[in-house]
Formats: C-alpha cells, structure tokens, sequence
C-alpha cells in the first residue's frame, strides 16, 4: 500500500492533521514497522530519527493521536494521519502545531499560546 | 530560516495546504534555489526529484500556486505553502488533492470527483 523502496533510508512523510479543524499539527517519518504499528493500534506511530527507534508519539507525555482516518498520495510515498490530538497540542514546545511560525518578510513571527510547559511535561532538561 | 543542512540531500518537504479549506493537497520537496524562487515569486516552486531541476508547479498546466502564508516548523526542516490552487486541482491526476484516496483496511477507496483530465491538461503520454 505503501512504497517504502522509494526512499534511500526507508523513511517517507507523514503528515498529522487534526481531524476536525484541518490544522495541519506536525511532520514526522514513519517507517515499515511504525506504519504497521499505526495500523494495528489506531495510534500514531512514527520513526524517531533523531533516536534511531520506534515512537509512539505522546510516550512522554501522554499526548498521544488517535488516528480517525488515513490519507495516502498518489505517488504512495506520503500519508496523512487524520488525528485526534491528545492534550490538545502536538508540539514539543507547547504549543498546537509544530507550524506555529509564520514567514514576515526576513522574520519568522509566532502565532497561538503555548498549552503546556514544556519543563511541566518533560521534566527540565 | 530554513535548515536545509539537516538532509543528506538538501531537501526538506513542503506541505501545500488550500489557504481556506485549509486541505492538504500535496507534499513536494524544496532545496534552498526552490525556496528563494518561491518568496521572490510569491508561486510555489519545488525541486522535482524525478527531473533533478527546478520545478515552477503549474508549469506544464497553468495550474500554478498562489503564496498567501508560509509556516514553519519548530525544527526549522519543514514548511506549509497556504496557497490558492489556480485551477483547482494540484494532483497530476486531475483530483483536486493528491490525498485523494483514504485506507479502508487493506483497501485504498478513492474520494472525490477529478477537476480535470489529464489528458487535455498535459496531452497523452
């Protein structure tokens, strides 16, 4: 269903949109084993890259996505988890959406209030 | 403002979102050349990985996109284009989105009417 030869490293896109509002919330990878993991629980799995490992997103922080619906491109090289978004915000920062910065000429200017305190989740660091 | 340096190739995915409806309708690939062209443009240009060169989207079929805003993410390695799709439809397929098929167990169950035939748009192939 999905074309993971495609990809030099086995990696392809997936998009986590919220399923009611649209808002696009992140971008992470999945591979073979994070895509079966997703299908089989109904929860967002992707590919930590920086961690080299399996990540069920939210195992931290308890915020995980539930998956209403999954979308797949026309190359079958992207996906598009259709989420419920545990917590409320997606972001490691705190706040919704990864995208929370938006192009101002030569500045990138911030949008929305963060939801939570990082250092309330993840402990300091 | 971007971080192109964080690939192995230079490219980072593009997400272009309708401005309004605020659907995804496809996911593209930017090197740093694509991405000066798309804000000195304000029309979205990608890197096309199967041609190796630059990609003016809408270049064979008018249907170009219109910037209206630019996110991006807290890792500074990808970018929503929220674009006004002329024509209507982004996939090469005709459909309105490239996301136009949803994953019904092991099924892919294609949504939605094509805008256009491809065909006409790009001549047969």
């Amino acid at each position: 269903m999905l074309n993971f030869a495609k990809s030099a490293d086995g990696l392809l896109p997936a998009i986590a949109q919220d399923y009611e509002t649209r808002e696009v919330l992140m971008l992470a990878y999945i591979n073979e084993l994070s895509w079966q993991k997703t299908l089989e629980t109904g929860t967002a799995h992707y590919w930590s890259r920086s961690r080299q490992k399996l990540w069920l997103k939210g195992e931290s922080s308890g915020h995980v996505q539930k998956i209403h619906d999954i979308l797949v491109d026309c190359d079958e090289d992207t996906v598009i988890f259709l989420v419920e978004q545990v917590g409320g915000a997606a972001c490691h920062t705190g706040h919704r959406s990864c995208f929370h910065r938006k192009v101002q000429g030569s500045e990138l200017i911030t949008e929305g209030e963060k939801l939570f305190d990082p250092e309330m989740v993840y402990g300091k660091k």
